[in-house]
């Protein structure tokens, strides 16, 4: 995966055990657009806090990430160990300190081994390479199975135009792990303003429309860069504009349903869509709620089509609903038809439909115009045992 | 247990397998006030939605409560067979059927076995006596384990009171199995509109603050009954009044927690406990938003003292808090301190604490006057097993 304009790098500071791949590094060309969207968890961890301050000025040089500790609920230390990574890094690069961001996933409530990250960083500087991005996704991962990358080169006005983004996160959220980090790098000419504007649409279909466990993390981080390099001026209104915000989507999805795959103990992939709601937030609730409830997880699980827990879990969404309209869908096989089960061998088809990886459950509220669409996974004796036995 | 004024029945009409008992009667001995609270779930069952109606009145006479049918997602036909449930009943009791109630609890969507109920109520009713509440307990389990009694007695006036309840639940919910089923009987002297509001009071602090896996059922019913057979009238105001307050939400307490200990696969009654929170409804948030999360209820599986899951939880309810602030507590020992590890020995003073069957978490916000108290369980392999197995 290459994106012009971009170079990045991952090695192993002793941060985590066994020598594997802890920091990494993202570092463009020259001063980039940047935007970033963060967790909105009242306890937010120091890089996260930093971040926020130094993308109001729109511009960004390089991040850096550890994987390993979260620098999370480490209080003023935790501040000042996020600033003077950033700084080392800055006089390494010989770039301005307030132009690098930082990144950190791991335990929370343990001071950042600062030492081991401060002496790895001429290296991490020296290992840059337009084509490390593997390198750099590997050096992010904490209890994830694959790594998580996608790309997508469309020509804009007879010229290139690349998207790539890099995702980790396996569970919507572990806070003991730190959650979701995703970078997306683009060679766009696009501003800062506008490339914030569809970081923010595109993040609502994707990263906002998952769930492992309904859970938020205190590190929870999406940043976009935008480095120019193709010659591709995206602008309001212009036909490449529309493109661009598909690309983004595309592969922010793309991102966003690895993670589900990967969510901790998964082994199934379900996309709820809900229909006919009264209102937009309606559907959102009612995906959700199904999405998040264990009972509704455990049954995918055990490649149950109980639709009596979907309907339960509609009913109980604290939407606009009415019984004898309902109507569910599961991978297209009709099980419950105007709030009663179908009928017919409705029962032994949907049960075949429960078998696969991938399972699409449409709900049907019948009352109005709005959509939601929200993928999670099955809740399993794996989920258990990894969350459980975690720290031990 | 024996309240004066009540019968009790429990038998087995043949709707589940291997003749376990799964039909139950309480009869009252005259018309008695009466109270009721159900599912606030879109979804309600036929006997949920009749009873609310009939509860209208304020007097009953009879409940009669099979297990193994929830009688649920039935459409018109559910109403039929619940209204001719009771109307059997009636007849055979020799009473009005607007008197009777009825609940159901079990699988959802399957029509309800009427023959096998109908042609059991003779011997339902024969088998009537003061001293068959165990039997009535019996008939209304599903997958409990073990059966949910707690009866208390004081001297109000001179005269003995009794309060008895009888529940049934391992599960907040599970809609397959239909949920909660809760019947509090005294023989206090006391007016439906009064004993209405103190059942709505002691709901509040009891079945309304537990929770196993956050989900509601079709089913949920809370019924209370009142003979006045102990010749003690309970009127506002009077000395009386608040003791039968006490006694009624002790009953309801004891219940709730025997659910939740019983919940699906649970290991560990946990007692979560908001304090310092700047309002009621913050206070109750933060305890739910903990007492549901997956990640905080396998660590206490884990016997885990995973404090970043608790923090984390609580920094995403969506209240007021200030992270440098946050005091956590297990079972006395405190982990967290303004937001921060406490240190010395506190990892493993609280390991220890993690060991226990019954574990206090108190969290304290440290903002305002405001607490609430929610129990619940840990999130173990067993609740995947018999949630994913359930109905295969």
């Amino acid at each position: 995966m290459i994106v012009n304009g971009f170079r990045f790098s991952g090695i192993s500071a002793g941060i985590k055990k066994h020598g594997k791949k802890d920091l990494g590094l993202i570092c463009a060309d020259g001063l980039v657009s940047a935007a970033g969207l963060f967790t909105t968890c009242s306890v937010k961890a120091a890089p996260v806090v930093l971040d926020m301050d130094r993308l109001k000025g729109g511009k960004v040089r390089a991040v850096i990430v550890n994987s390993g500790n979260a620098n999370a609920c480490t209080g003023d230390q935790g501040m000042m160990d996020a600033v003077e990574t950033c700084k080392l890094l800055a006089n390494e690069l010989g770039v301005v300190e307030s132009e690098v961001l930082v990144s950190s996933t791991g335990v929370i409530g343990q001071k950042l081994p600062v030492e081991k990250i401060y002496s790895a960083i001429p290296e991490l500087v020296s290992s840059l390479d337009a084509n490390s991005a593997d390198s750099f996704t590997e050096s992010i991962m904490t209890t994830d199975s694959f790594p998580k990358m996608h790309s997508v080169t469309k020509i804009i006005g007879g010229k290139e135009v690349t998207v790539a983004g890099i995702a980790k996160g396996a569970g919507m959220i572990s806070p003991n792990m730190a959650t979701m980090l995703a970078y997306i790098m683009t060679d766009a000419d696009i501003d800062s303003k506008m490339l914030d504007h569809a970081l923010k649409v595109a993040t609502e279909a994707s990263f906002n429309s998952i769930t492992v466990d309904g859970d938020m993390s205190t590190n929870d981080t999406v940043i976009a860069l935008a480095s120019g390099a193709s010659g591709v001026h995206i602008a309001e209104g212009e036909a490449g504009h529309l493109k661009f915000l598909e690309m983004l989507e595309d592969v922010m999805i793309a991102l966003a349903k690895m993670i589900v795959k990967d969510g901790e103990g998964a082994t199934k992939l379900v996309e709820i869509n809900i229909r006919g709601a009264d209102t937009k937030d309606d559907a959102r609730r009612a995906a959700l709620k199904i999405a998040n409830s264990p009972l509704v997880k455990t049954a995918f699980y055990g490649e149950d089509a109980n639709w009596g827990r979907i309907a339960a879990a509609v009913g109980g969404a604290g939407i606009a609903m009415v019984e004898a309209k309902l109507d569910i869908f599961f991978g297209g096989v009709q099980i419950v038809k105007g709030g009663l089960f179908a009928g017919g061998d409705a029962e032994e088809k949907a049960t075949k439909e429960m078998k696969k990886d991938e399972i699409i459950l449409v709900v049907d509220l019948n009352l109005g115009p709005h959509e939601a669409r929200i993928w999670t996974c099955d809740l399993t004796h794996d989920y258990i045992r990894i969350n459980a036995e975690y720290r031990s």
